[in-house]
């Protein structure tokens, strides 16, 4: 199970509590005894050991309570109770619970804290085998080895640049990002503070814009040069190999908050709103305008040059062919069936006009 | 909006047009000053300034015409007449037309000639930290930071070897291309003239290829190893994140002047002709055989071991599942609807077959 | 052609078949000549040379036989027999042929012998650029220019690792793995003996993890950190720009023998059972459990929390909605027809059910 922190960084239970951000959570320690375990990590509720937090949000997996090894489970407060009850009828093993009406969020957060504390293994400063230009490096940098940072360039405070990344001319990277190994980023590239940038992500390349170039046989497309940056809003998470193209003239805009899963393709002048997340490998085509808090299912795509309102859900594997402008849930996905079975009935589809037809013919 | 070039490099605009290539274009610039105006960049009609050219090409933006802030804009002519004739009705500010019966091309062949400007920023020679076996270097290349050649690759005249691209044993890099940072070329890779490869891309990974082996438990899949390359034309555009995987034992070809987006992926031994265009995320499966000039939407798949021929044009998300023989649109995808008349229509869909019959049935 | 091996290192084919792995394959070398051939490496049976083997698997290719300029042939017993007849009558050029009852498996393994001895050339020991941390190197190690290798990774024997590979801190890599360049391995990766990592992978970002988060406006979406790793079994291959994300706690886990081609994407905490295959750009959602060898076509999508059993096959662009617990060959693909076509049945497909109430009204 992930032990995150060595023994003398491990914090008390208590001072976990309160060093965690827990803004509009309530929370109490249920415990038999004075002295608080340390907490080094996090674990299951099945697997978690003697310094590991672990917690309970779904009621199917309560009866794995009594035989869990945890230093202490996150637990809604009905769940404690009845624990307490048990634990008085059967004598069982004492065990430290966490009560809070939202669980998984109160273990969202404290393995927030984890994570950001194990960070402090890496080294600060610049790696010797950096290559960075002439830039702006804030207070407390990290920069991996063999990065490649050019001039003019901003780093702001916090900010850790993983080994062989590349940071183009003249871009920005907000306050406390994390940008994990070999993530690109073309010239001109901006984002807020604390976004998550992962491995092999490529952002501001090209967007794809040709224009039918009748007087030469050799071009018959000629290239738009893309000279638009992409510009990412603050607490953004863009996954490994999600790549988001730069704008024709105008920038590509990524709000706010918005998650990215990895594979995920933009287009150029896409503008995405706040809050919208998207599943692994969603392709968007250029210019697209999505609002906000809407969601994508994996392999969603949609088409350039349309809008669509805020609080849309696209289903998986759903194709978006025109503008929306009504939240709500909307699909369009190939029901999966036996091999033999989708034979028969694609034929049919085929001809599925010509059945309506012979309908209507009955009907009259 | 985006300036490219600093004050000093900036041409005259009656420069610029006659620098940047023409060819089958009529253009003429109606001015009423004799001074003409230095061009540093491009913007929008709506966002250019006094140092950058615009263009016209919508109608729809017309009105943005006498607002417009740019040192001159391209229009086309019957757009310039309009423009001559409001502005002595109106008085209103002069602004310089370029007219042009094809503004969007013209605007598209003035900014390649600017893009192209830019990259004398780039240094000249090799990067001290490149790592660079026994080469061929050609005249006027440039190769970036910790980029990985090795030996026997050969890279013409003029080429851009962006940060950490690694181009593989005996590879050839025509002449004037541009290979942005942390793209990827296998061993024996090679590319004509003008090739641009976004970062991320891959070529020449090992097609995917096995043989089933029913002798040894331990492997059910047999690997066949990928000796053949992969070969590009001229003029090719290769998107960010896409990968062409080598040739079983004869190459991969693409085509001169073929044009694919970013997050494609080309199965081995393929041949895909010349000036075809692929979208985002675009998928073909291994010996497929594409003819020249066809378009497929953004995500398309491909099956393989099929053909199609010339200007075939294949809808977004579209699977192709056998040959095509006929130029033309074709199209497969599950149109979108709200969430639960899909689940309705989907069910019924399922059944299609049955219901034939039961209009059958309903006929005799 | 491949020419693998220089004429030094080129081994006779007697010695070459001795020296491949052919377990449980009976073959006969047939050969007018005592001398035997060298063999440096492979080709088509229209291409290959004198210092080259072939292979014929398919008999539609029996034709060009006679023509072949192959150092040798590998070829079913019948079709050695028919030759020997064709070449009495005929007298045509003896052709050094190597029976096998299944030739393209005799070819795979001997090609597998080949690509090994071919790394040969790659230089031992770790290149100087690279950056390698206090790690445990095996024999025979190969590191290439530009790799970074964390604190704690533990190399074993044989392992090539290409140029600009990042190791994170703690990972293992099997015996005899071969990393191309560009692979990414997030801290904590570990893998078995004789993987292909292609360039461009990356394993063990982040899961795609969220809670709503309803009491701080600015995080609408809190992030589960994700402290699981990737775990990955021997003779697994992977494709380039394939992502598989690290487990939320426990590990995502690809069994022994997986083949997964590019661009795929694999979900946090999937489970992936022993020899089951994937083609490009497949997409598989958080916590599935799939069986033991299944395959996806290109670009099918599981959705999460599903489960698939063994010898489950999916085809092509076809998603799975919903556990599968039965064996057998699945579909789900909108049927590609001519746009006009697709258009007139797409939109008689929104209104299936309505269609089907009708035909019950005329039943009725």
């Amino acid at each position: 199970m992930p032990i995150l922190l060595s023994a003398d960084h491990a914090p008390r239970l208590d001072e976990l509590l309160e060093a965690a951000d827990t803004t509009g959570l309530t929370w109490r320690i249920e415990s038999d005894e004075a002295a608080m375990p340390r907490i080094a990590g996090v674990g299951t509720l099945a697997g978690a050991g003697e310094s590991e937090l672990a917690f309970l949000a779904n009621p199917r997996y309560e009866h794995q309570l009594d035989a869990c090894g945890a230093a202490a489970v996150i637990v809604a407060p009905a769940v404690a109770a009845a624990h307490r009850m048990r634990r008085a009828e059967t004598g069982s093993a004492p065990l430290i619970l966490v009560a809070c009406a939202e669980p998984y969020l109160l273990y969202a957060r404290i393995a927030q804290w984890l994570e950001r504390a194990q960070r402090g293994h890496l080294a600060r400063g610049v790696h010797p085998s950096a290559v960075v230009g002439d830039v702006s490096l804030g207070q407390g940098v990290r920069i991996g080895p063999l990065a490649v940072i050019e001039d003019g360039a901003i780093i702001e405070d916090g900010v850790i640049i993983g080994a062989g990344c590349f940071i183009g001319a003249g871009s920005r990277i907000g306050a406390d990002s994390l940008l994990h190994p070999r993530a690109t980023l073309y010239r001109g590239t901006s984002m807020g503070p604390r976004a998550i940038i992962h491995s092999g992500a490529v952002l501001g390349a090209d967007g794809f814009g040709f224009a039918p170039d009748p007087h030469n046989p050799d071009v018959v497309w000629s290239k738009i040069p893309q000279f638009g940056n992409v510009t990412i809003g603050a607490d953004v998470e863009i996954g490994a190999n999600t790549t988001i193209d730069r704008g024709a003239l105008d920038d590509t805009r990524i709000g706010d908050g918005v998650k990215l899963d990895n594979q995920i393709q933009i287009g150029h002048n896409t503008q995405i709103g706040a809050h919208t997340a998207m599943a692994g490998c969603v392709g968007v085509a250029g210019s697209a305008t999505i609002g906000e808090r809407c969601t994508f299912g994996g392999s969603a795509m949609i088409l350039g040059h349309l809008k669509i309102v805020d609080d849309v859900h696209i289903s998986a594997a759903s194709l978006v062919m025109s503008s929306i402008d009504k939240p709500g849930r909307y699909t369009g996905a190939f029901p999966l069936d036996e091999h033999r079975d989708w034979e028969r009935n694609a034929a049919v589809l085929r001809q599925l006009a010509r059945l309506r037809r012979r309908i209507q013919a009955l009907e009259e």
